[in-house]
């Protein structure tokens, strides 16, 4: 790889509460002001909040989706990756993230954190009821994105 | 499809404790019993132990591997789908299975729970120490084979 | 693997002239008489004709759906993979089967017969006017799973 | 989506003679000049001599990998999916490209041809032997990169 674009992985709820959106978001701006790239599920709620946030501060988004239809990315993806392959699109969106940050989340985050631990992703938890042992707890977006690309460096 | 023959999971750990072996053996045989199908993700420990109980209680079992050689199944192993596509496989045994009953268990294990319940598969702990909102504890591998069938049932 | 029970996979089109169909009936209920497994994608045509020739003389039959819903296995399935992935069950039904038979066929068994030349399987072509590089051409039914089952003695 | 970049997949053997090495390198550097965004198989032979070219002209470069691994990408990638998905990984190429360019290719790549014309991709060979009915011969580089961008503006 000629680049060293850090890639960052936003995973978590398709319908979060307002405090989830606004967390997504700004995980979204900053990555993008950090120069990162953000990978998501491709979809919405977290997934869409934290692709505008980047979108609107100049970063670009992959979006990884279960479906075939590209047409089925929110509007703030720049790349769509139409998978066709369902939940199997989660271990692709665990796998392409160097870094995972979770906000919110249900049982496919879950299944997303648990694939990206597996292998070897750290795995930053914003806002989020999931407990999985080796994924760490932050308190603000600041924490997760500084946190996310400290582990990236150490890597 | 024509037939009723139930399709049991048994997910869990690949380097278990004897007793996770010795839970995982009576399940096998108990499910050979109940003449379910056995699937597996094709590999060691619980899902060899499970596969051995099973197929020496004269039922059937499908391991689903990681890798593209169906060699590297078990020797208990009677149809192998050599998926070769890594953790993803994982989405496959979750989605393959009826109902799934984890024993012990790690992060993969972790990720078959969480897609199972997705998909509104119901699964069973027996022995583990994961803990997943919907997973019901069992305390004996007839418990996790009664309730397993009557979930089948009731599904 | 405990057992020699031979996989043998049937491919074709969805949509094939009644001639296919009684060729896939034909090498379906062969199949079944000389002990194999048939594995298909499980949906209609070819897959389901040879799916009906298998189970109606005895035979076991495995199908590989694309969608997540068991549900939409031809009647004569008996265990269903509910892949939810796509067109990438293609590549799962040409690593399953140990050699390939294609019946008719259009684009997706094309990518069917590619991936199984690819990864080493034998492939015969029977009433198909697909030509692929190291797929060979067989006459009748007899003929296609007799050489199927010559190439997997020889594998 | 916001953003109207087209993504182009270049598909092809991994060991080309010279010249497909000449016809990859020339259409990267037309997709580069061309405002597009490049995605191959990531690995090397006419996956990376495109990258190479599109990379060395200023564009992008994704590279959908078999393994898992995001360091077998070839040095011209900028964003490395590593799907671990082995040759269902042809499946993503054929799918997140919007038109595809063969060059020479073996079984790969009409596995890709195959599913990319399946899903509705236009594909055009350029220097290949591979002949499927509804992939249209092209002469040039120039010729390849004009038709594609044709073929997306109609799409």
């Amino acid at each position: 790889m000629k680049t060293k674009t850090p890639i960052i992985g936003v995973i978590g709820s398709s319908e979060p509460c307002d405090n989830g959106l606004f967390l997504a978001y700004e995980v979204g701006r900053l990555l993008a002001e950090a120069g990162a790239i953000l990978v998501t599920g491709g979809l919405g709620g977290v997934m869409e909040a934290a692709s505008r946030g980047c979108s609107e501060a100049g970063g670009q988004v992959l979006g990884i989706l279960p479906g075939d239809n590209p047409s089925s990315a929110n509007p703030y993806v720049d790349i769509a990756i139409p998978s066709g392959m369902g939940h199997a699109r989660n271990v692709l969106v665990a796998q392409t993230a160097q870094v995972l940050i979770a906000i919110e989340g249900e049982l496919g985050t879950l299944s997303e954190i648990a694939i990206g631990l597996k292998v070897g992703r750290a795995v930053f938890l914003l806002g989020s009821i999931l407990r999985v042992k080796g994924a760490v707890e932050v308190a603000t977006p600041q924490q997760a994105v500084s946190a996310a690309l400290l582990a990236l460096r150490e890597g």
